[in-house]
């Protein structure tokens, strides 16, 4: 079902110190930055082979990424699997018994279909599945 | 000086369960089973496109895996870069004010010498470098 791990997403609480920190790291600059206001993140993205680190940072009230930094503190929030096909994925995960967070595709970062599994299905990481937009 | 991401350690708190979860949810099975007593895991991996998914299982008393477990529960526990020269990254890291916890490399799973960068000078993330050893 998964062809490649398609990124790391990384909540961070100041994503200016942390696009200092992933550049000194990395030792290289971030090639994209993308604001998805219906999911209430920035997104930087630095590249590293053939995976993505996309650096999150919350927008917006009641956001996802606070929610997730003031609970467990700034770290990885998930990984991204890169899909064929994600309703045959969804599909698929659902026979498995996987728990889904949405059951219908999202419009995510980086022109991606997404959908979630819930850390609690998949042994406390929250996973996300994408294909990308033609 | 880091070449590309090599693997992501997931700690799991029953590694029978975390390797049939990985198969169904990666479509593959794990390639890889190794011990290290010295760092007190057992480590289980999957490949998927160049990198590796390292499932890791505390071994003996008092180990990192579940004592991160206990604190935090099963999920990511740290990032792996791979870098050409690891003493070079080692000096280059302490250059940059990142706070070591090994400042010698020590040997890890899958014949590799590794350091770690201490997550609190790495906004919340712990990050392995690694070199494989000829």
């Amino acid at each position: 079902m998964v062809k490649q791990l398609e990124h790391i997403g990384i909540a961070v609480s100041d994503m200016e110190k942390a696009i200092d920190l992933y550049s000194r790291l990395l030792g290289r600059m971030p090639y994209k930055e993308e604001t998805v206001e219906t999911e209430g993140v920035r997104t930087v993205f630095f590249r590293v082979g053939e995976v993505k680190i996309e650096l999150l940072e919350g927008i917006g009230p009641d956001n996802p990424i606070d929610r997730f930094v003031a609970k467990r503190g700034a770290g990885i929030h998930h990984l991204a699997y890169e899909v064929e096909d994600i309703f045959e994925a969804i599909r698929y995960c659902k026979e498995q018994g996987f728990h889904l967070v949405n059951e219908e595709p999202r419009v995510g970062a980086d022109n991606k279909l997404i959908c979630f599994i819930h850390p609690k299905s998949a042994d406390g990481v929250l996973i996300e599945l994408c294909q990308s937009i033609q």
